[in-house]
């Protein structure tokens, strides 16, 4: 794809052109240099649909932009749990791409869902890492497979909006690796992304942009990172050290200050030029994969979008509850009541907004299949004053029909780009308008448009069934009401957890800090992890998701190959799934993987695998997981490195996180992660080995014939490290002589076996 | 006191004496330099007792010490909330230190109880600092006024036992100076300790003994410590280092190797003699202070002691339920179930294990006031395999009585220094005996011996009252009989919350960390602050305690002085107690500061001050309690400083955590902590300025007249740094026209007004 000779261009570009490089030339193009034929190529938000801005538009982010398809949120279409699905809609915005000319779409955006509050979940995909990557490696292989590129979004630990260009998020290495890194790591090590976005804030103390830990020693050495690393909008703060870190592209620019700044500290010594040339050639490459799309004359099919659009929406659904209300039958009786049936609310706000290219509303929809039907607002967006009329409407407008479909939601004043929410409720006045029309009519639909998690103990009991929605496109209208009817069997599972109350979730004290810090002070234990490791019940759990058919899981075999040694252990686990229900439909396997046994703290159980499979009813298949190292793997902090330990594992198999009714124990076999015995190792460990401890008895028996070690002195003493407890002269056991008696177990720890 | 003249000593020592000095000479002794008259002095255990070894006992520290009043452990007296009974208790331990010629007792031990699991929770004082602080202080000025040294311990953040040699604990500035630094603060600002003990854990990735700033920036230049700094026994892991950064004195001495290290140290250049001889003065004033008590030939009133054990141990009771049946007429039939009725569990296992002079036993109290009683050990202590037969013997017994007290608690092997608890269980086999007792006879009052939290849920519902008695001490089984019998009307209050789960607990994601890391990721949240910030409901709240009377209180006052700008704000908080019901009895009255419009994450509320009041029946009493400024400042992050924000502030008053029917709200006036206006500052901090949004508002319509900045735009970039948006284009604000602006704002803030 390239025809730009890199290495002759960084002979020929001045030291001016060099530095002009590595900014942009504007809010969404990289600087070209005429005189040597390297183009300005375009960049745009968009990670469920393009936001590309007329070349006049206003550069704050929000202005008016061309028309595209706006695909479902990522908080949506992750409850498909298919990465083929997402793939065909990177095929599809890969082409809205090339009819604009756009070399770049600035997505997918996967940071992991610290807490439900973060008013940008609505654009990431899961609490879960594992899931988070598989979706994206879809998306960006569907996109990178039509010559349009993509960005990693943000790199990393960006999981709050408060004060996110300043605030440092404080995290430890080992939840970096199991928790805010794995997605990235996958998406790179699985479809090297052209670019990868570094956040806005800082990551244990250093900005996101000016971090070499997390740009180059993290993203380029240990996970082998080939394309271009650009800054989140403004995340450059201090030009030099951001060059030096590893940011090639800062975005927007700084003109005329970061060129200058940067041919100054070349010119000063501070910048090694070399430095500079890395970071130009990198600019120079994905310009040369990115120049093709600028020749392009080609456009897009908008029906065929919208369509994919729609199926994206109803896949996206999740059904939470069900007596067997839905679907509905085509001759229902039924009314509509809630503002959002009428005005749709299908996106989020802020950098990822889409102007589409047409919007379903349900309430039209809804008609199309069953008539004109009764239709009251129910409740005002925002506060109109107006609740207690909209709610004696809706009450009326409920008894006219057998069933009421009710809509609610999230205004989109609650969640945004830009700030958190602070509480995870629907309004009070949708749900007082909910309790009053089951109150006079118990036969109610309730169906949520919400980018992020709601708690649900007000809707749950005036509902017969509940349809979350999510924020599904533009085609959201369309998908749902595919649903309702069963034109589309649902079979969206949950990608997030959703809790009973917010003080729930695990990061509930320390979100979203204060004073520019924030401390990640639950870990590991993020999303079900946490709800997991704190024995809480949960409204519906993360993997939960209805159909309105039923499945049965049988015959659960689990087979480990490889070897922990070279890093290629694996396990191959088949589960028989049948179609038990009446209509055809789709389930979702998940193996999650437990190590009960760990020497360190683990989460309960992690998903380490999926497969969706659809079946005609009384079908049956067998269905194949294949799980990697990495999924029986920790971080370890003593090691530094990734281990296996050896001992027991479960595999549990089922149909979400807590319903997991097969379970296989295997054992690993794996190098022991023990170190050698040393003079500061504690008792407790000395006596662990066997060797260590048969030369600590011959010791304590040479100093004090008959004596031994007591199991109530040895629980007191047993963690103090023996050049401590050398000391204390009750050991019979002087400082040499344990230097002696170390050398003798290393000696034999040599010796051949 | 002083008869050695240190300056002149300094002169005198030799460089190897003074190595000498910084190291004991043995396990419980200061080095000695006979040829100048510095006297060898004798340090011992036992805050709650002493456990002074004879010279040949042996030095693990668990044989044979002389015989000494075993008070209740300090969770135990901790209930009291009596500074005045610690400084009776304190005058006692002196007295008995004195009787054995030992110049310093190595307690209290003040560390905050971040977990219930912390095995050497009974040691500590409480989930409070402020609680802690106080008690400390009563303890301290009683054994100091009495010639005899104390010891602060475990200085710092050391809070669990697990790896307690090695673990570094993880925690936030913010956190030590609110919760684990505090209590220290307050004794050594009160009562200046001779001593402070040096933890054996890391804190923040820096050895105790080692770490410069506990131990130099705080403790001696912050809170102003003028005494010694000595090592746990075994903290000093590298010699030099540990002498540099304020570790006076190492115990045990490594010897030779310690003095000879000093010695080459100062030799090769590496340690400046000058530092030596800061640490050599201080051991030098420690045996200056301490000599006296070598020269004394006292003993002590045993029976004196025990007495004030014994009033001790009925104060350290804590009655959590009682539907009337207690206090016990003196004709009541009772019975007896439980072996720990029999066998006592009074103090707990380590450093802190006392060889009593005599022990009271529960069992023969009762015979004693009741005459002979049935007796059924009901339970083994450990797993005896005669479960079942025990349990047959306990229910018949049960039926020979009206009442039946059953005595539970955990056995020795759950809780020690050296090892964490895993869980909060009482035994299996003590509830299914307490079950199966109940099932026969309903009239069962339930007495608890345990040196830590336990949860309760299956002890509640079977007992029609239920006294929580801690490791009472020696005394324990008159004072629990006191106590049953109404002899003492208990007053007890929790020093501890109790939970429904361990789970609740807000540490328990992070507790007790692996991999030689303990991450305190709670934060302030620890005891009652997490479950209060968490909105969980417990089993019994943090300083609740029922009497066999009741108390109304009324007529709050509160009164402010003082200001923060001089750090004198303080609060006199007055409220009159009453005596509703028909006993003479006390109360302790507990006020709570909230600060609900803080700018920074803030606890909900914390205690700020309390004060016990004994009444008569019907009496009633007016009660003031003072509060200083540091009740209502938070440790500033951002400016490095303890902080009071102007505001309303609630004082709750009340008689627990959860019961606080009195509050009052009182504006607090104080200099702003905002910093000046900078081109960094965000654009909501801009405009949250009056001038500042003046500037911004008329720079932006000077770039396009009539434009204004959009509430829904203002949410989504409001977090940017001016300077980000400078670079944005749309906010017509260059970077130089920005530095201007931020000049003619700072003018303006220097202007005279």
């Amino acid at each position: 794809m390239s025809d730009l000779d890199v290495d002759r261009l960084l002979t020929e570009l001045t030291l001016q052109e060099k530095a002009s490089l590595t900014s942009g030339s504007d809010f969404w193009h990289t600087t070209g240099v005429e005189r040597l034929g390297i183009p300005r190529i375009m960049v745009s938000d968009g990670p469920h649909g393009l936001r590309a801005q007329p070349e006049e538009g206003d550069h704050l982010g929000l202005g008016g932009s061309l028309p595209a398809t706006c695909f479902p949120t990522a908080s949506a279409i992750a409850s498909a749990w298919d990465p083929e699905l997402l793939g065909r809609i990177g095929a599809a915005l890969a082409q809205e791409a090339r009819a604009c000319n756009l070399s770049v779409i600035l997505g997918p955006g996967i940071n992991i869902k610290r807490s439900p509050l973060c008013g940008r979940n609505f654009e990431y995909f899961s609490e879960d890492p594992y899931l988070t990557g598989e979706l994206a490696v879809g998306l960006v292989d569907g996109i990178q497979a039509h010559g349009v590129g993509t960005s990693l979004k943000h790199y990393a630990a960006n999981n709050q909006e408060t004060d996110r260009l300043r605030v440092d998020a404080r995290v430890d290495e080992r939840t970096l690796r199991e928790i805010y890194l794995p997605a990235f790591e996958r998406v790179v090590t699985a479809s090297q992304p052209w670019t990868v976005m570094c956040a806005y804030n800082k990551v244990n103390g250093l900005s996101a942009s000016e971090n070499p830990w997390l740009l180059t020693t993290v993203l380029r050495d240990d996970f082998g990172f080939e394309g271009l690393v650009v800054s989140d909008w403004g995340a450059v703060y201090h030009r030099v050290p951001a060059l030096v870190a590893g940011t090639d592209l800062e975005m927007p620019p700084a003109l005329p200050h970061s060129p200058d700044a940067v041919v100054a500290a070349v010119q000063s010594g501070e910048l090694d030029v070399a430095v500079l040339d890395a970071r130009v050639r990198t600019v120079l490459e994905l310009a040369a994969k990115g120049r093709h799309v600028l020749d392009l004359d080609e456009s897009f099919d908008v029906d065929a979008h919208h369509t994919l659009a729609r199926e994206a929406a109803a896949r996206s659904v999740v059904l939470l509850t069900n007596d067997g209300i839905l679907p509905l039958a085509p001759d229902t009786s039924i009314a509509v009541v809630g503002e959002l049936a009428r005005t749709p609310r299908y996106q989020g706000a802020g950098s990822s907004q889409v102007n589409p290219t047409r919007v379903d509303v349900i309430l039209d929809e809804l008609t199309a299949r069953f008539g004109d039907v009764p239709f009251a607002a129910g409740y005002g967006v925002g506060d109109t004053g107006e609740d207690e009329a909209l709610r004696a409407e809706a009450e009326r407008v409920a008894t006219q029909a057998s069933t009421v479909v009710v809509v609610l939601g999230l205004p989109a004043a609650d969640e945004s780009e830009g700030f958190d929410r602070t509480h995870l409720d629907l309004p009070a006045n949708q749900l007082a308008t909910l309790a009053a029309v089951a109150a006079v009519n118990a036969d109610v639909v309730v169906v949520l448009a919400n980018g992020s998690t709601v708690v649900l103990g007000d809707v749950v009991p005036h509902a017969r069934a509940l349809v979350e929605a999510w924020l599904g496109g533009q085609a959201a209208g369309g998908g749902i009401v595919d649903v309702l009817t069963g034109a589309v069997n649902p079979s969206g599972k949950l990608a997030e957890t959703v809790p009973h109350r917010l003080e729930d979730s695990s990061s509930y004290l320390g979100f979203p800090g204060d004073s520019q810090v924030v401390r990640y002070g639950e870990g590991l234990f993020v999303g079900y992890r946490g709800y997991d490791a704190s024995h809480l019940e949960v409204a519906f759990p993360f993997g939960f998701g209805l159909s309105y058919t039923t499945f049965a899981l049988s015959d659960l075999t689990v087979a480990t190959h490889g070897s922990v040694a070279d890093g290629s252990l694996g396990a191959t686990v088949t589960v028989t799934v049948r179609n038990t229900g009446s209509v055809t439909g789709a389930e979702v396997v998940q193996v999650y993987v437990e190590d009960p046994g760990s020497s360190v703290t683990r989460p309960v159980r992690e998903l380490g695998g999926f497969a969706r499979v659809e079946l005609a009813p009384g079908a049956s298949q067998q269905v194949s997981v294949e799980l990697g190292q990495r999924a029986f793997s920790f971080w370890s902090e003593l090691n530094g490195r990734w281990a296996v330990e050896a001992g027991d594992f479960t595999l549990a198999v089922g149909s979400s996180s807590r319903d997991l009714p097969l379970r296989q124990t295997v054992h690993v076999d794996a190098p022991s992660l023990a170190r050698p015995l040393a003079r500061d190792s504690t008792l407790h460990e000395w006596m662990a080995d066997p060797r260590g401890r048969a030369l600590l008895e011959r010791e304590i028996s040479a100093g004090q014939p008959g004596a031994v070690l007591e199991p109530e002195l040895l629980s007191v003493i047993g963690t103090m490290p023996m050049s401590t407890l050398a000391n204390f002269g009750g050991m019979s056991l002087s400082q040499d002589r344990l230097d002696e008696v170390t050398e003798e177990w290393r000696r034999g720890a040599d010796a051949p076996a």
